[in-house]
């Protein structure tokens, strides 16, 4: 199956955007009466037939619906630096879309090599995956935001938080035993040369629980792509 | 900490091979008398002193070693279709090794979009990723193998073996619930096109078990890595 995206939909039509409308029109040749399967990104799933298929434009009249598509029973929010190479948070990002993630906020560390990002083409890599893998909900992807402000703004009373480092002072829990089915969750996951102390304890003082990925040093992605793993496994 | 690699090693004395040897004394610098850290592949790992520092050779006193370093308490093989984007194959190969698998098979399958591969490549990544992960067992990487020669080769009585597929007519057990702790296990991943009807049914017949790696549709390397990640957490 072959999914599109549109967010532009009104009283019973939807309107794909110019790039959607081009691979569906030109590339698939479909036609006006044609019926396709769309996503709003929101968790809407639809069913709709080609009204127009002007060269630019592909309206679709709406037959069927279904709310809340798949919805997962948990949110999922994963804070992790960005990789010195892009190209390996990209992979990051598109895996956790097909895995199944609700956040990512890119985060800027105290030991972090990479200072800037291209949200926009972090985004459209996410909106691929989420068609590709037949999801309904686009992932929220949020500016690249410095560590102590994400601590100071990320509290929420309905949410238990972890944060993964390697210090190796310590033996930590597991995150598959520490993650219960159900609880949303943000997770934070450091850059190449791992959180500062000051860093880990900051997260502490605000009830971050210090987690384990397991005995392997893994990479930064792979660490951000295993904790998204983990968290579905626990809740499938 | 930084690793070589060597299986070069003879009466306590090893030898770097060149790329190795380069890194070590060009690029890090490192003269007679330092202790590097290395491994041999095969689950030894090595502290030696720098005896010999010249332009291309580098030979080590070997001052301490431990055999069997981490070693799985489980065989973890997988046959994977190479992906038509070769890249998408090769980052599965560093993740899963960064993970930990024992041995990867390329399978040619009905529906094989690339029919070739270059092996010297994909274990030169596996090959850094052992070492960046700080692993001393190099995953051994077989030819690309037709699907019915594998599945008529890899009878193994002390092996659970697995056939991960999408063919929407059955509700298959989740690899997480199929497969127990310890296990010896083989597990089938097909191509983009997935595997035809006839070659699950060779599978089938040849005591593979199918299994689901959950409701999401994913890519080809993405259900390489979710298996070799699943067997991993399994194990932990």
């Amino acid at each position: 199956m072959i999914l599109f995206y549109t967010d532009d939909i009104k009283d019973g039509i939807a309107t794909l955007p110019p790039e959607e409308a081009r691979h569906c029109l030109q590339a698939l040749r479909k036609q006006a009466g044609d019926t396709i399967h769309f996503v709003d990104g929101k968790g809407g799933f639809y069913e709709g037939e080609i009204l127009e298929a002007s060269r630019k434009k592909c309206t679709l009249n709406i037959k069927n619906e279904q709310q809340n598509y798949q919805a997962p029973g948990f949110h999922l929010h994963i804070a992790i630096a960005p990789t010195k190479n892009i190209s390996r948070l990209e992979w990051m990002l598109e895996k956790a879309t097909e895995f199944g993630i609700s956040e990512v906020t890119p985060l800027l560390c105290q030991r972090s090599e990479r200072k800037n990002i291209r949200t926009d083409r972090l985004q459209k890599i996410m909106l691929t995956a989420m068609k590709q893998s037949l999801k309904a909900y686009l992932p929220q992807l949020n500016e690249l935001t410095s560590f102590k402000d994400f601590i100071r703004k990320n509290i929420s009373a309905d949410a238990t938080n972890f944060i993964a480092h390697c210090h190796e002072n310590e033996v930590l829990p597991h995150l598959k035993n520490a993650y219960t089915k159900g609880m949303n969750t943000t997770i934070l996951i450091g850059p190449e040369g791992d959180f500062s102390k000051e860093e880990v304890t900051l997260a502490l003082q605000n009830a971050y629980q210090p987690i384990s990925l397991g005995t392997s040093r893994l990479r930064t992605e792979t660490a951000g792509l295993a904790a998204c793993h983990i968290v579905n496994l626990v809740n499938w």
